[in-house]
């Protein structure tokens, strides 16, 4: 694997990784008003978008992250719409 | 422009915009313990190894995008350590 594709997988996996801990916090201490829900809705359709551009642009990392990146979202929706 | 680049820019805009919800809500309620510090911090470390990746791939769209967000997440970091 080339150092270009190494560091896009790098960001990839910094970019999905940093929801886990929001994801873990929300779900301990069951709170969740202090997070915008503007923000999550805006943030779904981004990455979904971000994925069709990583489909036309034949972009591995992009599609790969992103994907990652809605699983977490998905996640913290259901955690927000039930504790908020 | 073709249609690849403009989805590009769309997508790009929905994530960066994405944090003005959240950037307001916190500046507005002054309350950011719901927020993860270490979502904060990776997403950091994440979005300047985006723009090294935009850089050597040579995507404006990744370029742009992520210099833009890094500006929301400049502000929310500031909100964060103040309000904590």
């Amino acid at each position: 694997m080339d150092l270009v594709r190494i560091i896009g997988f790098f960001s990839a996996a910094c970019t999905t990784a940093a929801f886990l801990p929001q994801v873990i916090k929300s779900w301990r201490t069951k709170k969740t008003r202090d997070i915008s829900s503007g923000w999550l809705g805006l943030l779904v359709v981004g990455i979904f978008s971000w994925i069709v551009y990583g489909i036309l642009r034949e972009d591995l990392v992009i599609i790969i992250g992103n994907v990652a990146t809605v699983a977490m979202l998905a996640v913290l929706l259901y955690l927000k719409i039930k504790y908020h």
